[in-house]
């Protein structure tokens, strides 16, 4: 949201293109305050041959219900109707608290392309009724890294999220201990995720933050956040970065 | 909460004395707006030999922090010093948004009966944080029932919740078929209960409501609720019952 | 609300008795969380000869509409019905989000000794809505102290507030000022009273302040705050005492 | 928000060029989720020769705190310096709850361009304070039109609100009142405007009610509003337009 179309489309086209034959799967984030912004993402992410997109609600001016949501994303999607498309839930940041499992009653005839939820929240009666309305080819992924556990624990077919960016192999790892059944295993690595995670928002997790820790991690020079969220300060990333390497010493 | 200090004694008296030999473990709510009466509720507890009290927080002048709360819950312990204490965290009525986790810090030094908390909230990072700092004797139980799954994965070392009265051997059942590791089997009576609850909650699912639930399933004639409580529309009983019935067709 | 009821109907003699013949009119407060605590503050108002009786609604289990907090609010008058009956509604406080517009219509017939609303709260749409809905024999007073003078203007009828036990002489200066039409002068003590209580917000205004602050000024010696309230923290009390008398250099 | 940037460039040359010797003043709102295109939008509002711009805090990345703030603010006025620059503060929009006279300070060393503030918020102890910071060159703007009085008396130097679209005679009689230091003809009007949008609001009030009102009230076509806004139903649009006229006969 902090970049302009221009800029996102630059962006989806260089992960599209430097994805070839490296990644199963780019999706698209083509969510705006706009309709028109967001349409015109769409369709160029069919253009350039992005795997999916991905909307998140206006957040300025907001749907009252799930029906004017539906209404939103079904005018989005026509736009790229052939692109799989998935709602992506996030009430924490966008404050609309448009229950999905309303929103999901009858969507498949309003959008033929729906493919499923990156459901980011914390009300798992709400996730856990959206498991009844599904359809075949939709996934339910969830999105609130700190408690994936409590998550897959209620079917999610799979997991979105920003940390999964530096911290990636410790949750393949959670994953790959419940798929076996190993519950103590997997809680032990939800429990270090949460603490450090704990750490970060001690000291004001936010974007600039995360961008932080990638940089941290990655190596690479990601440059600073743009106004208004601010650079991270160079203590709080010290801070962060030695929590991390105490919590876990190797990948 | 609706009712005065003496008609609490009264109750807890009655629960007392009926429990004996039927019953592990009676555990008396002594949680008030006034700390005296808290007091005064925790030292009868301990004279009707009660197994152990649950306080929640003062929730008209909230505790300001975590100091605060463990000030005011150590004043109350100190009234029964002998009785196991635990904390009853409910954000979601009482707006008090301390942290369990910074709660227990030092706890066990400040308030040696302390034994654990009722953990009704949905912040599953701050219930998961908890286990961390458990000491041998405590407990951790978890209160959302409609997402009790998600709190077992974590570790729950039990449950409480007020529609445990009349579904409760559902959640037998649940519980059962998670320690046994039957994931798929847990998760589905978890979503027949969302979805028995989630009628509840669209038809305003309250205290009004929940004791209306209690009469039609226990059959036993338990008066109405004390306003600003309201009673339950027979209406809203009638379909609520239906839903039940048509759900969990017997128990 | 931290006192008990024995310590409340104490306290309420107490001011019954020091008053006559020296204040016009003692109110006393009878809101609980339970309405047979209420009702047993009401009757005992009555027998104390109190002036009229002023109710807040219960915050634990919220009236869900004002149908249900009128029942309540009823229901308390019928055990005091010759004493003069006032509503105090403090959404910020309890939680309770019924407009007062809706609560009013209608109540003369539910509790004919019905007179009247503390008003503390910052929706003034609904403050003003009221007073259309006024009979010749009913107040509206304002109760946020900080902004006085935006009630004023719409038509209080008079003010409470617990600022007003120390900082009571600059707003009788307003009350004046703005009789007059000096709306100019009005504006500047309004300011001043913004700017103290500025100073005492970022410090961490609650009622364990409030007290310290009561204090300071009338050089009484009032005890500590209950429990979960803390006590004033020196600093704070002298950075706000020394602002205080910097604004206020005599009353 | 619901324009995309190549929407609002058209719009905003559109008003300049109709306004030009007809309206005294025309500000371009240039706030947008990313500083791009608001500092794209600003330099375009020099261009045309707009009086001034007025700019929102992103509200989906939110500042943390007033520096944050003020660096985004800087950073947009920083592309049009010579252009008159007002915040527009509409918190129960944004989420943005910086208080405003914590952004002042030192803002005129930070954006020389600073002129001063539309306050769309209720906090009237935090627009009071406000004044005292005031350089001669600022003004403040009351933006809550239902309580536009409460914000007169504390000194505002106009108001900006949507609802002037069509009820702004009834807002010139207010002001003039208010003036002349008539507070009961004043307070008459805005009484009559509370009940109004009282109606208003309880069908439901949002942006695209106001639009229709301002359809119904002007004559104009305007067209439908842009999802997830939906169209105002024809049965809401009646009830308030005949509110409308039975409260205002004429104007």
């Amino acid at each position: 949201m902090s970049l302009t179309v221009a800029e996102r489309k630059l962006l989806a086209e260089e992960w599209c293109k430097k994805a070839k034959g490296k990644m199963d799967h780019v999706a698209v984030h083509v969510g705006c305050m706009s309709l028109k912004d967001s349409q015109d993402l769409a369709l160029h992410a069919a253009q350039i041959k992005a795997d999916s997109i991905a909307v998140i609600s206006p957040s300025f001016f907001k749907p009252k219900n799930a029906h004017a949501l539906r209404s939103y994303l079904k005018a989005v999607a026509s736009a790229a109707p052939n692109l799989p498309f998935y709602y992506y839930h996030i009430p924490s940041i966008t404050g609309v608290n448009v229950l999905v499992r309303d929103l999901l009653v009858g969507i498949e005839e309003e959008i033929p392309s729906f493919r499923g939820v990156k459901f980011s929240g914390i009300d798992l009666m709400d996730f856990g009724l959206c498991f009844s309305l599904m359809k075949p080819n939709w996934s339910l992924l969830y999105g609130v890294d700190e408690q994936m556990l409590s998550g897959l624990v209620l079917g999610a077919d799979g997991a979105v999220g920003s940390t999964y960016n530096y911290v990636g192999c410790q949750f393949n790892k959670l994953l790959s201990a419940f798929e076996k059944g190993e519950l103590v295993e997997a809680r032990t690595i939800q429990f270090k995720l949460q603490d450090f995670l704990g750490l970060a928002m001690k000291l004001g997790f936010d974007v600039g933050v995360n961008k932080q820790l990638m940089v941290e991690v990655s190596g690479l020079s990601l440059g600073p956040p743009r106004f208004p969220v601010m650079p991270c300060h160079p203590d709080v990333a010290a801070s962060i970065k030695h929590k991390y390497e105490s919590i876990f010493p190797q990948c």
